[in-house]
């Protein structure tokens, strides 16, 4: 599977994925996730809001056990950070079949829309939709960078942006979802597991700063003159590393528009998007709290006006306790426990949480390194989140 | 003219002007400098450079005066920068018909090509061209954001980049070569002179730092285990203005460039360009070379790499005594003399300075914005502009 997937929208000069929503890119992997559904005789569909699900089994029945992830990649994305979790479950199907078991319950594969949330500034669009935790008036005021709003893409797409909504129908039916992905972290290789299972994602948000100044001539402008939205910036930058760093938290600016953006112009705009996670809830509070007052008072210095806005967040997610220990069961071996451990990443997982039981399965990442070509997993760690998501699926909708 | 000239090339959104070299909105007012010519009886052609010349007498006659400018602009630039120098030109050759002023040496208005290197990189092509101070083989060796080379973008403008080069027969018939630009700084309005005349253009250059980390999650890498490149990227703001400060010089990042852009992904690249410029060559090597070292020691406590390269120098220009010294006296007024100062923006007068007698007049700017839509000249001192241009010409033409 991995062979035919590896060169969907790949980008050439750096090596990583540029899967991004409703794009080409993201039609050649939709289209790969159909044949793959089609090779194995699942029963195919959309839903409403554009994710994918192919089905063994019947797809209106109850009780259904559904696992999947997300095909779409931040830019310059690994190959791993999504895939990893569609492409073992079509192959945890195939263990299904080869060990005879035969499932009671209805058993899905997915494929959420828009995890990454890399075109549109908002993650999670298609799993967020589903759940009822983004109205359809929201995501259609969402835009990409060239201005393209999402009900567009989608209807270039060939999708139909009018049926998006809430599907609580749907979700109603869904006995478990178990959601696999390659950890993000080095916490598994620090332990030397193949294997782990999630007990909470980080409470996270993004924050976009605007900083406006004055539009100047870089050679002919006095320091004492000038209202340059570019200090404030640096400033702020790492005001967010020394407050996550007191929080034991993270902070990040990866992004940034400079406009007008000539070499010899002062700035008239600097945008820079701040990401912050902590552990919990409070302290990402104090964490973003200390770092925009640090960029008002460095904004205020400069004569630079500041305005904040938090484009998205989403709480603490606990995955239930419940699932989670049936999870640890199934998967304990002769060496003991296996890790539980939290995240700092969102997932659909996460989202779904609050509608459906959910849990997830992480498989071991050597290095840590994730959202960047870099991102990998051993063959036979990948092989071991097979078997483990197998043994799930088959405690869960096979007995 | 100014209303004819005023919609060609600008940004509805901004108010700002986006002529840039060799585009749409380059051919606009490249057309409508010809325009102009041709309304006046003048003889037009484009030299081997793609610079724009309109003649009053023999082209081929030696001694030729010379004024103008450039039509081109920074990304939201201001209407004055640069048009203001060539339509007093041509409004100062009005004065002088109406005069009765007949010049005895062959007088010619230019636009010069890609003053602004807004496109490509590198400031005042057309004229670096012309005076030999920039190779064929660099010229073609230029791109755009987009990848797209000078020679190519000059061929899609209908331009033979083939014979691009050095002109010293052209330039060896000039006896004098005068530039009005708008000032970019507030002298003049300090002094309360409505013009006046430049001693020298400060050295100044442009500075690419490439400083390279490690692409990673933004949510699940450690702060310990990043090498984020945008935390030495704002060290070297902040330290690039402290330097110049100490200096009595000018240091600018205006321009980012940001791999790969997600808000949820570390960088691995954060690119910026530097624009530094001091009174004496001296003063500026110091003001770098500290913002470098700022640079390296930052880059280093992260663990990213970081490659600096010079993209564009111009030495220190001191306009010649004996031509400045003449428009001194041509200029004073019964309120005594006119002021004399420097600036620290670059100009084709720089360029062309070189190679052939050169002056430059300024025109007071109120607020000293430049480079920027807010950029202004009020009526009554461009008028003033106008009076002093004719007065050189005449002095300079027909005497």
């Amino acid at each position: 599977m991995w062979d035919s997937l590896a060169p969907l929208g790949r980008d050439k000069d750096s090596g990583g994925y540029r899967r991004f929503a409703w794009t080409g890119a993201d039609r050649d992997v939709r289209d790969w996730f159909r044949q793959q559904a089609a090779d194995r005789g699942l029963a195919y569909e959309e839903d409403r809001n554009g994710n994918q699900w192919a089905w063994l089994g019947d797809p209106e029945g109850q009780d259904a056990v559904v696992t999947g992830s997300h095909l779409d990649s931040v830019p310059d994305g690994g190959a791993f950070d999504g895939p990893l979790g569609v492409v073992t479950a079509f192959a945890a199907l195939d263990a299904l079949r080869e060990r005879g078991a035969a499932p009671r319950k209805p058993l899905a594969i997915t494929n959420f829309a828009d995890e990454e949330g890399a075109r549109f500034g908002l993650a999670c669009v298609g799993s967020r939709l589903s759940a009822g935790a983004l109205s359809k008036e929201d995501a259609f005021a969402l835009r990409d960078a060239d201005g393209i709003s999402l009900p567009r893409a989608m209807e270039r797409a060939g999708f139909d942006p009018e049926a998006i909504g809430a599907d609580h129908a749907r979700l109603n039916r869904v006995s478990a979802y178990v959601e696999l992905h390659v950890e993000q972290g080095r916490a598994l290789d620090l332990t030397g597991d193949p294997v782990g299972i999630a007990s909470a994602i980080w409470p996270h948000g993004r924050w976009r700063f605007d900083w406006r100044g004055e539009a100047n001539h870089a050679g002919t402008t006095r320091l004492v003159d000038r209202h340059d939205p570019m200090l404030p910036y640096a400033e702020t930058v790492l005001a967010a590393r020394r407050e996550a760093a007191l929080a034991q938290a993270v902070a990040t600016f990866g992004k940034l528009h400079v406009v007008p953006g000539g070499v010899n112009a002062i700035p008239s705009l600097v945008r820079g998007w701040l990401d912050s996670r902590a552990a919990d809830q409070e302290t990402l509070d104090t964490v973003v709290t200390a770092i925009e007052e640090a960029a008002r008072e460095a904004a205020a210095r400069e004569g630079v006006a500041l305005a904040v806005v938090r484009e998205s967040f989403t709480p603490v997610v606990e995955f239930g306790h419940a699932l989670r220990e049936e999870l640890g069961r199934v998967l304990r071996t002769d060496g003991g426990e296996v890790p539980v451990l939290p995240t700092g990443a969102g997932h659909d997982a996460g989202i779904l949480s609050a509608a459906v039981p959910t849990a997830m399965l992480f498989v071991r990442n050597p290095t840590g390194v994730s959202h960047a070509p870099a991102e990998h997993a051993e063959r036979a760690d990948c092989h071991a989140g097979v078997t483990a998501l197998a043994d799930v699926l088959e405690e869960l909708a096979c007995r």
